[in-house]
């Protein structure tokens, strides 16, 4: 077996033994490997902490099977090994796990059912979520927000859920343009039985993905930790329907989270159906946006801004190595590049350039504005 | 003649030189009074500023006769020698005016139809305004948003135009509640000519005010005047629907200007007529609000704010005299009072009360919160 393979098989088995976001586990592989965490979860010579997430499915060895599943149903895993996990993506989600946040963890891999790409596919993402219970009002605005979006090239995020999900990823399908479902189960599951049928349209043009291995069921807190799968491989969150108690507020909560914004669109006032969109609004936990173009202005060119303390400049950009220093040479001292014109000049692949330069601008070395990216010379990197 | 009549006179008489905002002339009566004031006027013995504003008007001798008009349509005319001229209200635009603003004078003087109080009326007093071309949608959350407010005691102060502020007006008549039209033309001419029936029920049970003479015709920069007296007879200013040119944008910027809150509420992002809401709220002018009770959060207990250098504590209070002496004795060390206990204590009038308090909250004195005002020991106020 190749040593590809054996990493491959020991991500497979990791994802089935814990079953969603382990932060533990993940510190554990950071540490000493993949393959070498897998045979410690194995043999349980584990830590305390991991004694407990691990022991009801440690003995689970299906990862084989599991890969000749994907394979019937047209899918794959991805894991952090191969070229098309969307790792800028997920410097989101590391950022909360180095926070110590249990729950925000980096998936282990995710099990993506359609052909393209996934770090093609969420280069330029938007989330679209919101009520079940939507109004005809809602469907009418998600349809042409969500189309609008899709037919300029943003790629649609959503959960697949009845209502606003739903109307999100159809008007993405209507216009010809790419949809990712991010289920709370399996991916040969469609849940919920009734989108069966758009699950397999948006697998045909995009992608459908979760963390979650080939036939695990929906239970409730998968739920919550589906949202940030969503939150993460997007550049905002939109909410256009969305009642008090809303899922969507949580996938908002989110994206506040890993400092992307939070967008709601506003309603009658009248409608119960949009009481949970005015509150966030009112309470400053999302921003009023009415129409594409507004979500463009909010989200559109990658504009991370990251929570914590500022980092300061100094001795920073000395301190660099590998890539993110190949990157930082690149970049002119005064003006700006697009990533396109860096990757060309330092001979780097386009998302290794993009991702560098996101870790980059999360140590407040460079900035990015209308012309492309610039390196910060004092201070720390501005919205 | 009375020296009191006297000066009412002089009132009127320098209320129709200028027929509307003069911060000049405000100034000379600051500085010399009103009856000197009135003589230099007639006498042209004025300072150059003073000169264009008044040369057009300033034979115009019919102070005797604005009275008896006023008299005959059962008015009367407000001057600042009036108990019940509402002071402390106009204190925002005292604050501009001091500031070198020219738009933004105190009025000389209101001319008033209906038999309240019109400082007791404006003690607690919203502004409802809005477009003109309403839809059944505004129409319907203006008459449950100021009909709620109207029932629970809050005076409705809006311009008496068609849609949005007609609404609000009757929103107001309809539960019992009192209502106020600030008009761009004298009180003697219904504007809209349309809303003659509804201005004279109005001022059955509430009040027609203009800061214009009677006989005045309305002319379209007299609007944006009349804008800020909606706004500082009022505690904030609540726009239910506005395009995106509307009038109300215009009040909601007097409100801000004078630290008030601006409020609006969303509708369908669908509806043109919302436009003008959702664009206050996204650039931060305006707070979202949906209903009564959010309303009542935002501008509740007397929540001035007013933007400018912060003062200083230190020898203010030591340096004060008067009823804003009395006031400030008057509260204990720790804890707080509500101007109601203040005026038993002190043994002055309640309006006295609170002017004195405003007066002594610009000063960076006292503050208000949920059990009353407190004195400030270091700082200035805070919301």
């Amino acid at each position: 077996m190749s040593e590809a393979d054996e990493r491959r098989l020991a991500w497979v088995y990791l994802s089935r033994v814990v079953q969603g976001p382990c932060a533990a586990l993940s510190a554990l592989i950071e540490s000493v490997g993949v393959v070498e965490a897998a045979r410690a979860v194995r043999e349980r010579a584990l830590p305390e902490s991991l004694r407990g997430p691990t022991e009801q499915r440690r003995d689970s060895y299906c990862a084989a099977g599991d890969l000749e599943t994907m394979r019937r149903i047209g899918g794959r895993v991805v894991t952090p090994d191969d070229p098309e996990w969307p790792a800028w993506r997920m410097l989101g989600l590391a950022q909360l796990e180095a926070g110590r946040d249990q729950d925000g963890a980096v998936p282990l891999v995710l099990w993506v059912r359609g052909s393209r790409s996934l770090l093609e596919s969420t280069e330029r993402a938007l989330a679209v979520v919101g009520a079940r219970c939507s109004t005809g009002y809602g469907d009418r605005v998600t349809g042409e927000i969500a189309g609008d979006l899709a037919a300029r090239g943003w790629t649609i995020v959503s959960g697949a859920a009845f209502g606003i999900d739903a109307m999100a990823h159809r008007a993405a399908l209507a216009v010809g343009g790419v949809t990712i479902a991010v289920l709370a189960c399996g991916v040969d599951r469609p849940y919920p039985a009734q989108h069966d049928r758009l699950l397999a349209e948006i697998a045909d043009v995009g992608l459908v993905v979760s963390e979650y291995p080939p036939g695990t069921v929906a239970r409730k807190h998968q739920f919550l930790a589906r949202n940030r799968v969503i939150a993460a491989l997007s550049d905002g969150v939109l909410v256009v329907e969305a009642g008090l108690r809303s899922g969507a507020r949580n996938t908002v909560k989110w994206a506040r989270r890993m400092g992307r914004p939070a967008l709601a669109t506003p309603g009658p006032v009248t409608s119960a159906a949009s009481v949970g969109c005015h509150r966030m609004i009112r309470d400053g936990e999302a921003l009023l946006v009415t129409q594409a173009c507004e979500v463009i202005d909010e989200a559109g060119p990658l504009r991370l801004s990251i929570p914590g303390s500022p980092p300061t400049v100094t001795g920073q950009a000395e301190a660099l190595t590998g890539i993110r220093a190949t990157v930082y040479a690149a970049l002119p001292g005064v003006g700006a590049r697009l990533p396109a014109a860096l990757a060309a000049q330092s001979g780097l692949p386009l998302p290794e350039v993009r991702a560098a330069l996101t870790e980059l601008e999360l140590f407040g070395l460079v900035g990015v504005g209308e012309n492309g990216w610039h390196r910060i010379t004092s201070g720390r990197a501005t919205r």
